[in-house]
C-alpha cells in the first residue's frame, strides 16, 4: 500500500505543534522540513514531535557529511527515517546506513542533482528509500511526478523502493498510486497550504488507498 | 592578508556563547558550525551571534536547495558569510549568489564531493569564495591542505578566493601563509577542543600576519 508523507516546512512552532496534533494518524508519515530544522533545530522540535503517537516521522535532515553526529541527534530527537544527500561522498552514505540499519530505523536517499551514475553506485543501499526529488528552486516548473516515476523505474527497475515528490496533486496521487511503483508520495503545499489541510489530507488518503 | 575562520562545532550553546565572546576580535571570521544550526536553529543561536562585535560571522548552512529562503534567514540572523553546496543545482547557486551580491553580503561555495566539471560550471560565480572542504567522514585521514591548494590552484588558476579546511594545524597554517594562495584557513578542533582555545588561536594568527 503506498504511504502519503506530508511535509511541514516554513511555520512557527505553535503552527507546527497545531500541524501535528491534527495530522497524527490521518497521514502515513509526517515529514519536519528541512526549514524547521534550520530555524528551530532538533533540540527544540523533539518535544513537539514526542506529540506525534501514530503517524510515523521523517526529519528532512538532508545529511551531507558529519553522517554520524547528525543520524544519532536525528533518530534521537524522534524521527523514524532520516534524510541523506545522494550527492554525499559514498563514506557518509555508507555511515548513516550502518547506523540506520542497527537501529532498526529507516532511511532516504535524495537524488537531488545526481547523475545516474551516481545512482547506479548507491543501489547497494537496498534498504534505503530513493527519494525522486523535485528542486524547489528549478526554474522549470512542468516536472511530472508520474512520468518521473516510470522513467526512473525503466532505468533502475532493481530499485525497490521509491518515493517521489514535487508539486503532486490529488489526480497525479491517483494516478500515482494506480502505477504501483512508489512507495510513498511526499506532499506539502497541496496539502498544508489548503484551507483545510486535515480535510485535504484526508481527500489524498482516500485516493490512494 | 590571509584570514583565520574558527569553526565552533558540537557544544551546547552555553558554550557556544563562552567561546563566541572569547573570540571575538581575537580571529578574523567566527563560523557557526552545521551541528549547532541543526542541533538548535537559527533562531535560537541570533541572539548569542548579535554579541558578536569584531570578528565576521559565518553560519556553516550547507544550503543544498530552497535556497533563497534559506540564505534570507540565515542573513538576517547576523552572517556576513553563509555557505551553499557546490554539488546544489545551477538554479539553486545562482538564487543565492544573486541574493548574496545584492545584499552586499559573502558566500562560501563549498566544494564537497564534486568533480572538476562541475566547479569548471561555477567559476562565474567570481566574487564567491572556493572551499576546499575535506570530509569529516573520508576514511581517507592524509589530506594535506598545502598540497591540496596547489594542486586547486594549478587546475583552476583563475578562481582568486579560496577557502580550504582539514586538520589545519599551526605548521600548515604558517605554510598555507607564504604559499599565498588561499584567502582564509578554516581551523575547528585543533583550536576549540585545545585547553586553551584563545591563546591557541592567537597562536594561529601570529604564524599567519
Amino acid at each position: 500500500m503506498m504511504k502519503l508523507q506530508v511535509a511541514i516546512d516554513r511555520v512557527t512552532l505553535e503552527e507546527f505543534q497545531n500541524s501535528v496534533i491534527k495530522l497524527d494518524g490521518i497521514v502515513d508519515v509526517i515529514e519536519v522540513g528541512t526549514s524547521l530544522i534550520k530555524d528551530y533545530g532538533m533540540d527544540s522540535l523533539k518535544s513537539i514531535v514526542s506529540r506525534i503517537k501514530q503517524s510515523e516521522v521523517l526529519f528532512d535532515l538532508k545529511t551531507i557529511d558529519e553522517g554520524t553526529y547528525e543520524f544519532e541527534k536525528g533518530f534521537t530527537a524522534g524521527a523514524d527515517t532520516l534524510t541523506v544527500m545522494a550527492s554525499s561522498s559514498i563514506d557518509t552514505i555508507e555511515q548513516v546506513y550502518a547506523l540506520t540499519v542497527n537501529q532498526e530505523k529507516k532511511m532516504l536517499i535524495d537524488l537531488l542533482a545526481v547523475n545516474d551514475e551516481k545512482i547506479e553506485e548507491l543501489r547497494q543501499f537496498d534498504k534505503a528509500i530513493f527519494g525522486l526529488h523535485y528542486s524547489h528552486d528549478n526554474k522549470n516548473q512542468d516536472f511530472d511526478a508520474v512520468k518521473a516515476v516510470e522513467q526512473f523505474h525503466n532505468n533502475f527497475p532493481n530499485i525497490k523502493n521509491i518515493a517521489v515528490a514535487g508539486g503532486i496533486d490529488i489526480e497525479q496521487a491517483s494516478r500515482l498510486a494506480k502505477q504501483r511503483i512508489v512507495e510513498r508520495i511526499i506532499v506539502g503545499g497541496k496539502i498544508m497550504n489548503n484551507e483545510t489541510p486535515v480535510e485535504m489530507a484526508k481527500k489524498f488518503m482516500e485516493v490512494i488507498k
